[in-house]
């Protein structure tokens, strides 16, 4: 893969342990726009808050992540290690401090290993000639079974240009949290502004829509760097290629999130629930959400069990509005409910063959409005527990 | 246990299969002042909705109840068997249809077995002269692994009554549903109007303050049944014994509702959560709440681990207001964290020794206000996957 004007790297810093990659940088050799969406968690992790101070310069030149730590809960400390890693990055590359992004995962409450960072940035910034976009993707995995990356290209103007990016797991992740990181790059010219905007409502239809368990966690963080290397006249609002930039970066940011849900904390099931005939949009996404994140749904989903009456009951106490009498409700394209209530014939026989299937769609029509949403969720299994009733050690 | 003017009957209907009690009654000689709380699901089942509109009378007779089926998604032919069931009930009685409570827990979206329930009530009415409270807290059960019932003594105006309750689990129940059935009988005198205001207050510091797992049914309901068969001077807001009735029924409920989390599919753990020092209850009450339906949190407590950083990223995802350099967190007396980073110390050790015993207390304190709010909640086990994963086979 190739995104001119950018380069990676991946190194072992034994932050928790040794054995694996767990320091990874990204560098643009131009500076970049750059544009961030947070974890909305009130207790952030002091990367996190380091980082969206320094969003508001809206330019990028780097971004260093580490696995195993969260640096989280960490107080006045925290902040300090943050900035002593980007200081030590911003130096070896010879760019401003404030062209550096930290990012960190892992487990919470303890102290950065800085020792161990000192001695690996070195190498990391050395290691810029030869590493990978995928090198950093296994660099950032916790209790991921696999790196996650995508890449699309486009034209803008007449010029070719790429988009790619990787991901780390939002399914309660080793040690501790449900982190998702994701880090977009792009050599197409992007009005930075505008960035913002198309960036922000790429999550909102890809990351924001995926549930693993419902945690939020302290140090979610999803980045995209423009640096304009393709040489594309820039793509703003109203340009001819808007359009096509926005599908390409929606895709590749739903194809990272479904990647997520698949590779999610002892998965077997990759669910779409879409919610339609909702009262309104708002309703259709507290309600998709509601049925994404029951524990008794998706405990059926693993048995393989046509269990309707548990995702009714979701929709029933997630707010929405509902008509009882009114749903409808389909396992792929097997009716099981109408009018509220069984639709008799072969439907169990039917929709338990839809259930064996490791992806399928449940769809609810409310049939009281417009409203419409699909979420993406996966089945709670034994492995779910086990991975995460005794993490820290 | 001898509640005046109380008698109680269950019997094998074989609702689902045969082989256990799961057909009761519970009968008050004279009319009784009644009240009850429903489940806010807009799902509802048809007993539910029956039952809310006959608690508008004030008053009622009768309640019977079964477990195997619970008479919901059932459509105008599920109203139609709650009604029946009710007027069998009457007529054999020799009562009001008015004064008959139906309830039932069980299988969503299967009409009751209206034959096998036609067929038993005869025996359900003859066994009023033998059975026993404890028998139907036992035909309630469904994966309960224990009956729950509880029973206080209290004084009124020199005249003795008791008050005694049962109750099933909100485990989410074999074979679908978290339902919470709870039905409360007294002999006291005690007027409708503040029976009502009364026995909400109590549920709200009781079944609304537990978690297993977050659903809630299209079941979940809470009756009490006063008949005043005591003989005591009626008691109502302002009379000397009022305060005493209140606390007896709290006591009543309180200990109903932490039998229910320790009876919680695949519960190993009793855990009382307490948020102090928030902005307001209603923050500390969502606080609590969040911490209590983690999944990250309840799979650490099965785990045996002091993760304490799942615990405040619960509280900071909330929505509760949270300053995190402020926060402390303690696991029964043993003070894991300080303004709102690790306390250091031996703290590791005594609190994984803590969360090795079956029942404690997790306590934080934001420092922020005076809210305070304590819930109850179990952890998550493989057990629990195993019970859910497949329960309609």
């Amino acid at each position: 893969m190739n995104i001119k004007g950018f380069k990676f790297s991946a190194v072992e810093a034994a932050v928790k342990k040794p054995g694996r990659l767990d320091l990874g940088l990204i560098f643009s050799e131009v500076p970049a726009a750059v544009a961030g969406v947070f974890t909305t968690n009130k207790v952030k992790a002091a990367p996190v808050l380091l980082g969206m101070e320094r969003m508001k310069n809206g330019l990028c030149q780097a971004v260093v992540v580490n696995s195993g730590n969260a640096n989280a809960c960490t107080g006045p400390q925290g902040i300090e290690d943050a900035r002593e890693t980007a200081r030590l990055v911003a130096e070896g590359l010879g760019i401003p401090d404030e062209a550096v992004q930290v990012s960190s995962t892992g487990v919470i409450g303890q102290p950065l290993p800085m020792e161990r960072l000192r001695r690996a940035i070195p190498a990391l910034i050395e290691g810029l000639g030869t590493g990978t976009f995928d090198d950093v993707a296994r660099a950032i995995m916790t209790t991921d079974t696999f790196p996650k990356i995508e890449a699309r290209n486009g034209v803008a103007g007449g010029i070719p240009y790429s988009i790619a990016g990787i991901a780390k797991g939002a399914g309660m992740i080793m040690p501790n949290m449900a982190t998702m990181l994701a880090f977009i790059v792009t050599d197409a010219a992007v009005e930075p502004a505008w960035l913002k905007k198309v960036f922000k409502e790429a999550n909102d239809a890809s990351f924001n829509v995926i549930s693993v368990d419902g945690d939020t966690s302290t140090n979610d963080t999803a980045l995209i760097m423009a640096n304009g290397m393709a040489g594309n006249p820039q793509i703003k609002a109203g340009t001819p290629d808007a359009d096509s930039f926005v599908l390409h970066l929606r895709d590749v940011l739903l194809a990272l999130a479904k990647q997520i849900v698949k590779d999610g904390e002892g998965a077997t099931k990759l669910v779409e629930i879409t919610i339609k005939g909702a009262r309104s949009g708002a309703d259709a996404k507290r309600a998709a959400m509601a049925v994404a994140n029951s524990l008794l749904v998706k405990t059926a989903f693993f048995g393989q069990d046509a269990n309707w009456g548990r995702i009714l009951a979701a929709v029933g106490y997630s707010g929405a509005e509902v008509d009882p009498d009114k749903a409808e409700l389909f396992f792929d394209d097997v009716q099981m409910v109408k009018n509220g209530i069984f639709a008799g014939g072969d439907a169990e026989a039917r929709g338990t063959e839809v259930l064996r299937k490791k992806e399928f769609a449940v769809t609810v029509n409310l049939k009281l409005g417009e409203g419409i949403s699909t979420v993406y969720t996966s089945d709670l299994s034994y492995d779910y527990v086990k991975i995460n009733a005794d993490y820290r050690t």
